[in-house]
């Protein structure tokens, strides 16, 4: 693993694969927290299967998947709503994960349905449906499930498109984490060309809107 | 849908079905959170799959799965997590999602692995690797991803086991939403007959000592 960038106060690393679904929900959260001079990236290569190997399943994340977040002291989140909500609420002035057991509550419900109705979903087809990450890593496939994923993903897509034509955010009227997970399975989407249907107008435009946000402009994901 | 139980006070109402392993989750937050005399259970038959209806996925949960919880104007809150976060943090003092930005962070992790490596797994084995609910709900079956869920949920089981070698609890010292995700793990373990490896010894003793907890006992899932 090789270090990618480090700034001088920086006291959290991120295991990151920059352009990665996942890893770009965090990068997207530290943007939003002003936290990117105390995170230092340590890249991981995704398509050598440094996540899968002994070391790093041992040391840093049993579930063998990034982001993951190592403190100071050597404490690891793993985990995007994890490192989303630790993150968030370190300043004692959360913005993402809601400042109400309410908000709490709709916040993690809808990020959890962002994860199984689509990003996940993609997840999945990308890995068994797709060349995913290469023979190296995809030492198992089911075509058949990643198939069934990569239908259950559309529908989440019009799913979430009907959300959308009711508030301005994925959870409610305010930006949130919710939102972020959305955008990363559109992210995954155009990794896997999965085109969210020209009729998810309210979908479409939102992801529009999201994307001018400077948090997700200046991801790698968004490179031209 | 017919009602089970109602209490005078009630203000908020669980869809439930009271041994199923998710359910049983929430169902023990409320225990711990004393909760039991506001909360209003309906009852929803998973076995006449009265949850994949057209109207019970629009109105109440777009993923089809229980438990949902409705609050006094309508609000819905689906999804274990999301349930207990806003359940726990109602009164201000919360005690199964932590009360520091690390507590918070590490439950919520540890809480989603939980779900990753044995909770969800073992889920997908009873729906793809055995009758599961029966011919009218499971309609489409994939046995060998039913099959690697299952085995999946073995090395989860070792996993916890090494975590709970070195500390208490499943994310430290102090019982947490973790806890009661893994619980939820070795119900549903119980009903596909999974058996929890004997050498798994610090695993098991903790499951001895979580089935005495009083919100652990009382719970259907757990009538002899
Ligand atoms: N549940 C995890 C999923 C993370 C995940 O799947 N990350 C991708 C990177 S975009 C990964 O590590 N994939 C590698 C693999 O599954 O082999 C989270 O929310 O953080
Ligand atoms: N991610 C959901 C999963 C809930 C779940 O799968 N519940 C089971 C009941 S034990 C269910 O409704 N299964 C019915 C089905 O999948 O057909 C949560 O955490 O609440």
């Amino acid at each position: 693993m090789a270090t990618r960038t480090a700034s001088n106060d920086s006291n959290m690393t991120v295991y990151d694969f920059p352009v990665g679904p996942y890893p770009t929900r965090v990068r997207i959260a530290i943007a939003e927290k002003n936290l990117q001079s105390k995170i230092h990236y340590e890249f991981v290569d995704l398509y050598k299967g440094e996540h899968k190997k002994t070391e790093f399943i041992e040391q840093k994340n049993f579930s063998g998947t990034l982001p993951v977040l190592e403190l100071a002291d050597g404490t690891l989140i793993a985990e995007c709503t994890a490192i989303t909500q630790y993150l968030d609420t370190l300043d004692g002035a959360p913005i993402l994960t809601g400042t109400t057991p309410l908000e709490q509550g709709v916040i993690h419900m809808m990020t959890k349905r962002a994860e199984i109705e689509l990003l996940d979903a993609i997840s999945v087809y990308f890995h068994h449906g797709t060349p995913g990450l290469g023979p190296l890593v995809e030492v198992y496939q089911n075509q058949e499930w990643g198939f069934r994923q990569r239908d259950k993903a559309i529908r989440g897509m019009h799913y979430f498109d009907k959300v959308l034509q009711q508030q301005s955010y994925i959870a409610g009227e305010k930006f949130s984490m919710a939102d972020i997970a959305v955008i990363g399975g559109l992210v995954f989407a155009a990794i896997v060309k999965l085109e969210v249907p020209p009729e998810c107008k309210a979908l479409l435009s939102w992801y529009e809107r999201m994307k001018m946000r400077d948090s997700v402009a200046q991801q790698p994901a968004f490179a031209k």
